[in-house]
């Protein structure tokens, strides 16, 4: 199981909206004999993948899968229907599907005589299906915020300049996180004081996320990096901002402002995006609009990059999230710490009870 | 070699001034045969502690010490001389001795027919002994930085409230820093913000460091927790405050004011510390004070606390240190990551070439 987790992983960033899967296939002697995962949606499903390079073999076999197989008819047939044709003697998958749509797979293999069971290694399998998970309980899309501080949290010196806090090795790795991600989302400080171009650069053969802007102030002008053609952007404004600058250079999207606070109505953008098919999001700052999202309960991971550096002064990686005393700071378990050329990456996620 | 080492480490805390050192001797045959380590200022050293321990089956054998064994009989007697006497036929030291007063033990051991190495592990042994080596160079204590802060860089909400950012493990982790130390020193915003007592609690047969405030606004009030009969206390303060509401409470020191900024001279307060015979300081901090020591360029190891805890507002750990350009930033080397319970404990040093 651990390797069809593993094989589930290769499909991240390319099969939304749909969950990542992998699949295992242990002949009867028990050697594997086939392995798939879920490629790209709309394309054939992880136990297909696995069953196919596995042909005759399979038969009297075992399957591993790390989601429970499907029992509906979308774009490809139901994989609850083909363990069943392949001869498969043995069912063992790590979660079970929580889709309405798609649910009863289990109860179909068993009907057919396959011996079924569930639930090995699921929060693992759980969470490398993260995104499909939360997004389908919650109705909007799975956010992982992204910083990079220095070990005392500022983001840029005094004056401004923040090239480069973090390594080479950090900025290669955020391009993998876009990679992942159905859109990437920045804000109009950002913007002003970076340009960034929000793309993915130097990974082959990835999708490239929808760019984002949270554009409070009108700051998006043409010329922006933002709006070349290496990957579609969309601009987030104010109901009450003229647009005509726009025009011809991104698609806009109108949101209301914010009931407290400066910005934008977080809720309503991640609804608007979750309408477009967005299942998952890559904010990247900067500090007032990582507060919004703070505020507004909406980051579900949070991802930092921290460089071994002082500065003692400058803006920090957070700022406003509406919390004025430590009983409400937002509490975080760290899963993960790894160095990452001189700096450390720390991925952490809110206490369960808090979300 | 790497045992003498752990042993060496068995008495940082107890030995200042004196470098710690570990020492295990070997049989004729190879057979680890006597361990020691220098446990206390004035007592016997640590060749002598495992000598004795292997007592005659030290004769033909190996001696692994973590520093050059000594040449000059100071409170004990030379342990070159020791080692000759013992009949040791083998030693391999990891680090030569720097000190002009101790230095030739090495020739003194080669003339006695002795085989003699030096270099074995030297950079970890160096390490090791790394308040020792830094003070002989600097003539000032070694500074170490600890502060405890949010992943957001934050040392309290925006209200002050601060307890508690970092767990309890966390807390006991420092108290095995303070152990460590000579003298813990905070500065008088930590001391209006917390009223800490800044000894060390839950350690048994611990020397107590002397506890130094820097109190540049005459803070210290009597009943102040700092001021109780724990551990020494001694009172830095400007040479333009009167220190009478002090008379009978705890020394005081008095420091020129820091020719920028608006604290003490840290460099005379270091000084001060050197000749009263600390060689090592945990900063506690708070951020002003820290900020002060960095523009100084005296802090050589940072010690961070990073609980899993997002603010958005509140202090930073780190002030105004004079960096104003990210090219100014002071960057450093992460030697260690842990995690402390929840928290992550970092351990970073300066660039070498930024001392």
């Amino acid at each position: 199981m651990r390797r069809a987790i593993e094989l589930a992983a290769r499909g991240l960033g390319s099969t939304s909206p749909n969950p990542v899967v992998g699949c295992v296939v242990l002949d009867a002697a028990g050697r594997t004999v086939g392995e798939g995962w879920h490629q790209r949606a709309g394309g054939p499903h992880a136990e297909v993948h696995a069953l196919r390079a596995a042909g005759e073999s399979a038969r009297g076999g075992t399957a591993l899968v790390t989601l429970e197989p499907c029992n509906h008819t979308g774009r490809t047939g139901p994989c609850s229907q083909a363990l069943i044709e392949a001869g498969i003697a043995r069912v063992v998958y790590a979660v079970a599907d929580p889709n309405p749509d798609a649910t009863g797979g289990a109860a179909t293999l068993r009907a057919a005589g396959i011996d079924v069971e569930g639930g090995l290694l699921a929060a693992e399998a759980a969470r490398g299906n993260e995104v499909w998970l939360t997004t389908l309980a919650r109705r909007r899309p799975f956010v992982v915020w992204k910083y990079a501080s220095t070990l005392d949290g500022r983001i840029a010196a005094a004056d401004g300049t923040s090239r480069w806090i973090t390594s080479a090795e950090s900025r290669a790795d955020v391009h993998r996180l876009r990679a992942e991600a159905d859109a990437v989302v920045a804000g109009s400080g950002t913007l002003r004081a970076d340009d960034p171009h929000l793309a993915v650069r130097g990974l082959d053969g990835v999708t490239q996320p929808l760019r984002v802007v949270v554009d409070t102030a009108a700051t998006v002008k043409p010329g922006a990096r933002v709006l070349d053609d290496a990957a579609p952007t969309l601009i987030a404004v104010a109901q009450d901002i003229g647009t005509a600058h726009l025009d011809g250079l991104a698609e806009t999207l109108r949101l209301p402002r914010a009931a407290a606070g400066p910005g934008l109505d977080i809720p309503a953008l991640l609804t608007a995006l979750y309408e477009r098919g967005v299942r998952s999001v890559l904010l990247e700052g900067g500090p007032t609009l990582a507060g919004a999202f703070v505020a507004a309960g909406a980051v579900d991971k949070a991802v930092g990059y921290l460089a071994p550096v002082l500065l003692g002064a400058g803006p920090a990686a957070l700022a406003d999230a509406g919390i004025t005393t430590i009983t409400q700071a937002l509490r975080l378990d760290v899963t993960e710490t790894v160095r990452i050329g001189p700096d450390l990456r720390i991925t952490a996620y809110p206490h369960a009870e808090e979300n």
